[in-house]
């Protein structure tokens, strides 16, 4: 058993060890989870959190590393937490670009972790909501949370943020033609990376005019700015923009009312994690679902019967009084 | 309210819209919903299942529309429940897709449905399960359930067949290298599609070779099959090789094998699913939330004591007799 009192000073003084094994705790849903995130959760709040997305091959990784070392630059402490999707189409590409990272690996002051996907994405989001507030608390200024936008799930994890960049590079074709149905939903700042390829400034014209026509042309318009991650340019334009957004955010209210929908978004996926903890054990779900498939596949009982027999009705007739 | 029992004649007669009514009903959740799945499923098992899955641009509802026609051509009746993910990233392609395989409107022997997904993914997955349950009791002889491999939660929902197919094209570069990191744990039919491109050979090679490796050279490979879709190449034996791997499959038990392991995971998601609902309804969570957020934005309280309060310890005291 970990000692969380110590654990949680350890945090809140910085210390990497701390950080890695709360996280380690959090993500293993070991049972002084809930004692831990308690404790830290008063201290979070102060950094300013940045979702990072984008179709796999965008160079966000690239881009990461510039944005980390430009931070670094002024002092600012940097932290990132990376979901790694298990998707059979990006696993090696996600690995490659962790590798890449590895170059901050000696500096106090740049943290990078990966949020392994195991099993059910459900989780996944959860555990990066609590590393968030561990490296929040650990009084990291910046924290990115990088996710690969290759599914619904994936990206929604992005969105948990104060501040979202969506990084896209010309010539994906279909693609990016049909992301820009999307596209507003999720963007708050949009970076064409690898602005020297074919086609960067008909991508520019086109995100600004869709972001034209949804905003009808009455509130402020989201940033589009072009950046070279490979050759570093751009990206001191790239960092004020976010600054200046930030900024804007905050004295407009804008920053308040995120965060308010986000502790929504926050809620709403720590309950259902929660819950399917606590229905698992109650109801010894993976014990009991060896038996109950074979008598479903016997023809004994079907499926939505079985459940209410077993679950649904155990919670309803001791649970719902009035 | 919708007259259940004729319902359920209605689909049982392959009535085409009793089948999309049914469909409705569970996509919507309706009160109904459980009633008409009860008495569908005890029909439901004589279709083979067949999840159709790769990268967007694989060209896979080219495929499908082959595989409808050759399939119609000897009589069988096909359905298809393809699942829309509502990702940024594939929005469009998808629906130019679906407009693609209207070609099939007028045959009464094809029934094509697109799930929608509204919000959360559990929530399309559950529902595709019922609609496949809703589809076999129908009649159809054979049934696809079509996602994009865009995420990992897109992918799980193909694997809820009998057999998977893996669409993949040659040239897709860095994301199919990748992707081969994963390959082996959802293909049972590996389908090159556009096999006249550049590189179509090398990655059937490659395909096969990885395939060898990890069944050690022991059990029968995994058939690896070149088809051109747009150029109606490959497409009669392709059909030939599925026919061949059922009938394999039920030979040898592997379909009895599958078939149960789908019933755990198929029961699992409908658990989610249910007890998501149960516990929306029992703890007004949509109507709360803003008031629960309210509190823990202003720092009255973490959202984890917040659970705790509000939803842990109402269920755990009730129901933890032991």
């Amino acid at each position: 058993m970990a000692d969380v009192v110590s654990l949680v000073q350890g945090v809140l003084g910085g210390n990497i060890r701390s950080i890695a094994k709360s996280i380690s705790l959090v993500e293993n849903d070991l049972p002084e989870k809930e004692e831990l995130l308690k404790k830290i959760y008063p201290h979070a709040g102060k950094a300013v959190i940045f979702g990072i997305t984008g179709p796999p091959g965008s160079g966000k990784s690239t881009l990461l590393d510039r944005l980390i070392k430009t931070n670094r630059g002024r002092g600012k402490k940097v932290a990132v937490a990376a979901v790694d999707p298990s998707s059979p189409f990006s696993l090696g590409a996600i690995l490659g670009d962790r590798i890449r990272m590895q170059s901050h690996a000696a500096d106090p002051g740049v943290y990078i972790r990966s949020m392994a996907s195991r099993g059910h994405l459900g989780g996944v989001a959860s555990a990066t909501i609590d590393t968030v507030k561990i490296l929040d608390a650990a009084g990291f200024d910046y924290i990115f949370i990088e996710t690969i936008g290759v599914g619904q799930a994936e990206v929604e994890v992005a969105t948990l943020s104060d501040v979202v960049l969506l990084v896209l590079i010309p010539g994906m074709g279909d693609e990016i033609q049909a992301m820009k149905a999307g596209v507003m939903e999720i963007g708050d700042i949009y970076v064409i990376n690898k602005k020297d390829l074919d086609g960067a400034d008909r991508l520019k014209a086109e995100i600004e005019y869709i972001l034209n026509l949804a905003n009808g042309n009455s509130c402020p318009l989201h940033p589009v700015k072009m950046v070279s991650a490979e050759k570093n340019e751009g990206i001191d334009e790239l960092v004020s923009t976010m600054d200046e957004y930030v900024d804007h955010m905050k004295s407009n209210g804008a920053l308040m009312e995120r965060r308010k929908e986000n502790i929504k978004k926050e809620l709403q996926t720590l309950i259902s994690s929660k819950v399917r903890h606590l229905l698992e054990n109650r109801f010894s779900i993976s014990e009991c679902l060896e038996c109950w498939a074979e008598d479903i596949f016997n023809g004994e009982i079907d499926p939505y019967s079985m459940i209410q027999e077993n679950i649904t009705s155990k919670l309803a007739e001791k649970e719902l009084p009035s």
